[in-house]
């Protein structure tokens, strides 16, 4: 028998800063369930984005090497970027993939997508396979990170993954579940439900 | 031969909000390797937090269903929490499994610590995996949250990952790791270097 849970209800919400596009931030005052209250919940918006784990034809995986500010530090990434405003997440990812890379994907699939901070909210990262990929245009990167172009086996991303060398949470994410094998399962059967 | 990736270099920084220990935004003025500027590049400071894959000795996974109000709505989620002021996120976990559950985990395995934002910044999250846990005290659960207690199996949790069942990235980031066997083992290697 579940437990019956309730949501929160937000009694009240005041903006504290807007740095629109890249950063809002609000606090709550929170009810709880059990009666409680909570005054100070902070709560971010920052916008969300695709990511994509592209495989090639001859069964390459597109990845970069980037240096990223978050975690100060190089990173193993997968393309992706930011949803345009109102745009639909699989419309994205095949966006960003052709203009990031000049390649497009045969056949998509959806692996969902999951709030980035669990308790502040922020992004949604919306995860994605493209199969089949096949070069088709120049790419057109805007991006602020120099990028290192490499096309890896995933034995290779599999011990690249070992020695520490992904320092992001959305590409280890992304890689862990599109390489295993059940799990892309299970999400092949519940899309198809 | 791999491209020369320099880091970022931050050439003046100015706090914006101070809601700590909960939140901390700054903004910095970046140089890019290429001389470019950004005057704008925001950063969020946030508790790291250690989160911990929990087999019983009877192979259940101690998972929790929760509202949560980042995504406002319900998901499954695994033992964890903050680590405290300089403590080592292993001995985080520890902490956090016995003081959640009342459990204790036999061998421990460490899956890497990972930027939960990607450019701002802010949480870094700590992966853990425990095995042959058992029930060695009474858990003392002080977190906002009302928990359904679940011990259910990888199969379960399986096909619940394929519903849609997990609302947060570090949740099915950990899960997808876990069950991952290819990725596992190449931790294991990694961490016996």
């Amino acid at each position: 028998m579940p437990k019956d849970l309730k949501p929160w209800r937000v009694a009240a919400s005041r903006d504290l800063l807007d740095a629109s596009p890249f950063l809002k931030v609000r606090v709550e005052s929170i009810e709880l369930p059990d009666g409680r209250r909570i005054d100070d919940y902070y709560q971010i918006e920052m916008p969300s984005f695709a990511c994509i784990f592209a495989e090639t034809e001859d069964g390459r995986v597109i990845t970069y090497r980037q240096y990223r500010h978050g975690p100060r530090r190089l990173s193993l990434v997968f393309p992706g970027g930011h949803l345009d405003a109102g745009e639909d997440p699989l419309a994205a990812a095949k966006r960003e993939l052709l203009e990031e890379t000049g390649y497009e994907g045969a056949a998509w699939q959806d692996l969902g997508a999951y709030m980035v901070n669990s308790n502040q909210g922020g992004p949604v990262s919306h995860m994605f396979r493209a199969t089949g990929c096949r070069k088709v245009a120049e790419p057109h990167a805007d991006d602020l990170e120099e990028s290192e172009v490499l096309f890896l086996t995933r034995a290779e991303l599999m011990a690249a993954a070992g020695r520490g060398e992904f320092a992001l949470l959305t590409q280890i994410a992304l890689f862990a579940m599109v390489t295993n094998a059940d799990l892309a399962r299970s999400f092949a059967s519940g899309n198809a439900e």
